[in-house]
């Protein structure tokens, strides 16, 4: 199996772009020094997210096609968490120069893949592939917001709902169950561990939620309570949030929490990477079906976010330490 | 002085925030899931490129206000070889836990400095701080056509002349300035050296290309003989060049490359990073001043690019290889 390195950089992006699908947003696609692609509303959105070797990922753990998959989930989230339509992404790959061109090849499918199932008229229209001794995925998404004005985290009111779609520590538990290499525990809870590999985040209900008035919103990347918090900072409010609403996401985790030794609720509360959406409703608004109720928005008060009225520690992750 | 650990995430990107510039172009800036930027042509451009400690620069060499500059420069150049006026980047930052805050705000001095000495409309809208033991910069950039059809790399015309923009030669000096470790020439050619650590592409001369009808365009980040071979290529032409057309851009390197024993001509040909503009034009077009003739564009023959007839190698950087 030749390498990367044995390919080159040309050979090795041909056979790349050659698995990837096209996006209709592409007036021209990967090739060239930059692509185009279309803007209907004369806006675009526009985030970029980075996955690093060792700190976002193992490869012992995730196979190539795991990290397409997850690098396309994770931007998507943050597309459509602005109630944007996600429409062309750009895909910078660092990794080692022994890869074997079956790995990017794997890679690729897994972009693929991952833009069918969760934003199927958006695709990869640009890259960007060197080496290093660290694999590293930076991954830029772009949206349309469809005429529509983006939905922000400082938008939050007094007397909203606070709400989520999605799932909630799932992903976490997942991590969980790779870390205690239990094998037993990973192979009963094989489903649970896709979460942490492939996150599944509820791409359609960011759209649902711009729809329905939602006067903020984010993807929970960095777990409830850190991203709460993003939320309760830019509004100037402080979220509200009520444990019993929570018992359901915890329950589903009982059993895999069981089997490791883990709690389950300190994965709903402080575990990301799900990718789930929060986002805050007027108290008038029909939510959509995707969205369920945790809380609510009260005055901003000594804690930004509380659970059950006590103040709830910002915890979840930091991208900055180990 | 604190680390970026032990600010985290928050603080940290607040403090670089801080320093940069505005973009007019952004409707929603950094903070959000997204940035909202303006299209006014409803397209944009993007592009994507990364630069890995090591492999693409030595923090030995470059100041972390040099890799910021860096960072725009190679990313702007991208942006105008479409002939698209530069609008809004986005910046993927890896690098080292115990990074000192004052590095971070040194290279967020950078990206402001680069964006308004390149591309003073365009700033950063957004980014991503994340840790590892290699320091990697991934900036993608966006760019406005004006109305203006993409210049891409597959118009060259039989006939067409081929011309460049820019300085060629002067980073590769730089760099091999550098690798020398001879630290009188490196003091002696601080200038060239310049070139390598805080490129100057020649901006404006992209959209007076795509005024003045080139028919092809792209930044030589690879070197000549690689990114002339990729107009071949795309274009299904042979790129000819001819050699006393480079002897002025050889010419003002010879003294650097006496005092290190190096050769001017290798540095002209096969040297990239000086990201200045390869295009081809209409026989009968009137070239903008920025534009120098080098060569023409001929029917496909046995080799893609030729230098006075003969056939020239693919030199220059594969970013796939170490």
């Amino acid at each position: 199996m030749p390498t990367i390195a044995d390919l080159g950089e040309n050979e090795s992006l041909r056979r790349t772009i050659a698995r990837l699908n096209l996006a209709t947003s592409a007036l021209v696609g990967p090739g060239d020094d930059s692509a185009v692609v279309v803007a209907p509303d004369s806006r675009f959105t526009v985030t970029t997210d980075t996955m690093v070797e060792g700190h976002d990922f193992k490869l012992e753990w995730s196979s190539a096609y795991d990290l397409g998959w997850k690098a396309i989930a994770s931007n998507v989230a943050d597309v459509v968490a602005m109630g944007a339509k996600p429409t062309a992404l750009v895909v910078a790959l660092v990794c080692r120069p022994d890869t074997d061109i079956e790995w990017l090849e794997s890679f690729a499918d897994g972009l693929r893949a991952g833009c069918l199932a969760l934003a199927p008229d958006a695709a990869v229209v640009g890259g960007d592939l060197t080496v290093a001794d660290t694999t590293v995925v930076a991954v830029t998404a772009h949206g349309d917001l469809e005429g529509r004005e983006p939905v922000l985290r400082s938008g939050a009111q007094v007397g909203d709902i606070v709400a989520v779609a999605g799932t909630m520590g799932r992903a976490a538990a997942g991590l969980s169950l790779l870390l205690s290499r239990n094998k037993d525990a990973i192979s009963a809870y094989d489903e649970v561990v896709g979460f942490q590999l492939r996150p599944q985040p509820p791409v359609a209900a960011g759209i649902e939620a711009a729809l329905a008035g939602a006067t903020s919103m984010l993807d929970i990347s960095d777990g409830l309570s850190r991203d709460a918090d993003r939320i309760a900072k830019a509004s100037g409010v402080t979220i509200a949030i009520n444990r019993k609403d929570l018992q359901g996401y915890e329950a589903i985790l009982e059993e895999p929490a069981m089997a490791i030794s883990a709690n389950a609720f300190d994965w709903v509360i402080d575990g990301g990477e799900d990718h789930s959406l929060l986002a805050t409703f007027p108290r008038d608004a029909v939510l959509p079906r995707a969205f369920k109720a945790i809380g609510e928005v009260v005055k901003k008060g000594a804690y930004r976010v509380t659970l059950d009225g006590a103040p709830l520690d910002e915890g979840g992750w930091d991208s900055t330490r180990d």
